[in-house]
């Protein structure tokens, strides 16, 4: 019997298209015989609102939201262009989708690759997962302003925080933990000043380390967390912390991994009640775009996270060994996006 | 004519009083023939309030506040320890002092000296200096819950922006740009998530930006700039940014430039309604306390910065050139605290 995976694709702006292309072809050679994939293009990003106007309409939400798993390459123009300021595209579409498809968990790993080099003159043995909440925080959209534009204004932003959302994700970030090898996770907050926010963080992370006795819990204040990320990388192993803290400490963490090219995320609805989305962390990067300058690793890493999700534990490892392969052959001569997705492809 | 400098001293817990004493010793050895300091300590910090039950009293406020200057060490006591849990000490002294003495600008100079060793294998030329700002944002402790410790808690913090504070310490940092050589000044934020502060945090930075037309103007979302302090750090001038984006980027920022061991910083009122507070970026360090292990240079380089600020610009220049020899000459071998004060007293 065959199973077909009912796959959205978003390539979206920049250089989305690109490395989506090498990421479908990846999966393409890497699937069993007895799995197809059966893919749908969906063309919304920066460019398509700048010609039609719509950024997700709900029809295309709802047509989303009933594919088994979404690839997104990355989304958003120009960033001086005044039609797409205030992050119109990243949060009508991107921030809408997590949110709308409770994708509470947004795993992010870093890993530095043998032959990768490393911006740390000692970086040492980096392997670590960041666990960040997807659907709360500051990301919810739930600020405001008086007064705009006058020298009275006073703008808010709310970070909201539930019970509900930290327990589920904190529980995933146990689970991840109780299954690798070091057994280690790391709350990152920033409690001695977010008191409320930080507080619920904190008892939600004592009471369901409980439930956890392998697991070994440490906790670090974002500032430190920072400190430690370039000092001393290998003590981590899996971070869990709140949807700002994991954005900026998750670009760090690629940073000092070899880089955002190589990024990968999964953006995960847990619960299967909503389709999974897997996206490279790094955006369109519109000053590369269409000359086949970007590197498709970080979407052919996130095609690995993808297969994961989707129980194909041994396509999904296939795909990191021949990215491996393929990263400890690379000379410094540039290769073309396709050129990488080809030999990584030829490696599966 | 004898001027006479009304410094009060808070040495604080842990390795904070071993800072502060060479930070004295320096300040005394550097100070012109005219130029006196009359030093009243404090006792404050989690030692005193485990003792007496006391944070910080109004009259210590008001005793505070009639200094010319205020000196602080570090102050917190051992994290786990309940009595301390909620960063009480932080909130109620630290942040309290930055809250009442109106220091909205927290300057945090990041420089690699010459023989300092960064954990970056080609870290370049790194001078920058970032302009946090220190009375706004998500530290203005307007936070809340409901229902806590319940299945249904809900915990929110609130940034609060207001056009008044942000303007004033946007200005200053592009004063500070205009007086620097590279007149470069970056704008960190998360503007395509935070729209309500971010707006009036990009609005502020370009109206101000047309006062200053020799400053050339940059922004950076917080994530991206995370990675630009790893891969390329010398291209930062002058960052300005928000209360808690400034108290992450700056812990990377003294990580990268050589360890938090050289972290300088101000918490300065530019009006001089108050005194302004200068203390080390480190915090109280217990598990080093009492063994003349600290190193004493980011108290001695917060000297320097205290001194600029009371328009001693000889001195504090004497201060840092004697600092740079200092590190220059450091072996591997390690020096005691006060090996280390004593031997930059003798340069100056
Ligand atoms: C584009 C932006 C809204 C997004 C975020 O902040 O989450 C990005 O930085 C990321 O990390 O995926
Ligand atoms: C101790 C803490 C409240 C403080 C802050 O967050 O500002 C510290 O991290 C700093 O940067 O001075």
């Amino acid at each position: 019997m065959t199973r077909t995976i009912n796959l959205a694709v978003i390539a979206g702006d920049g250089i989305g298209p690109e490395v989506v292309a090498e990421a479908v072809k990846v999966l393409t050679a890497v699937l069993p015989s007895d799995v197809t994939v059966d893919a749908t293009e969906y063309p919304f990003g920066a460019t398509h609102f700048l010609r039609t106007g719509e950024i997700l309409p709900d029809e295309g939400l709802a047509a989303l939201a009933k594919h088994d798993v979404i690839l997104l390459g990355a989304v958003g123009g120009d960033p001086r262009d005044p039609r797409l300021a205030g992050g119109l595209i990243e949060r009508g579409l991107l921030l809408r989708l997590r949110f709308a498809l409770d994708h509470y968990v947004n795993l992010r790993p870093s890993r530095l690759f043998p032959s990768v080099v490393s911006p740390l003159a000692n970086p040492g043995a980096v392997d670590f997962i960041v666990v960040r909440e997807g659907t709360e925080g500051p990301y919810v959209g739930n600020g405001g302003a008086i007064r705009v534009g006058t020298p009275h204004e006073v703008a808010n932003e709310v970070s909201v925080n539930t019970a509900f959302g930290v327990e589920r994700l904190v529980r995933y970030a146990f689970g991840a933990a109780a299954g690798r090898e070091r057994k280690k996770l790391t709350l990152v907050h920033k409690t001695n000043v977010l008191t409320h926010a930080g507080g619920l963080w904190q008892r939600t992370v004592d009471r369901v380390a409980a439930e956890f006795p392998s697991v070994a819990v440490d906790y670090l204040h974002v500032d430190a967390a920072t400190i430690f990320l370039v000092t001393d990388p290998s003590r981590f192993d899996v971070i869990v912390t709140d949807n700002l803290f994991g954005d900026i400490l998750t670009d760090l963490a690629a940073a000092i991994s070899g880089g955002i090219g190589l990024g990968a995320s999964g953006n995960i609805n847990p619960d299967g009640a909503f389709p999974s989305m897997f996206e490279p962390v790094h955006g369109s990067a519109p000053d590369i775009a269409g000359k086949q300058l970007a590197d498709p690793t970080a979407a052919i890493l996130s095609v690995a996270l993808m297969l994961d999700h989707l129980g194909l534990a041994d396509a999904s490892a296939r795909v990191t060994a021949a990215v491996t392969a393929d990263l400890a052959s690379r000379g410094a001569n540039g290769r073309s996006t396709s050129q990488i997705g080809d030999a990584i492809a030829a490696l599966i």
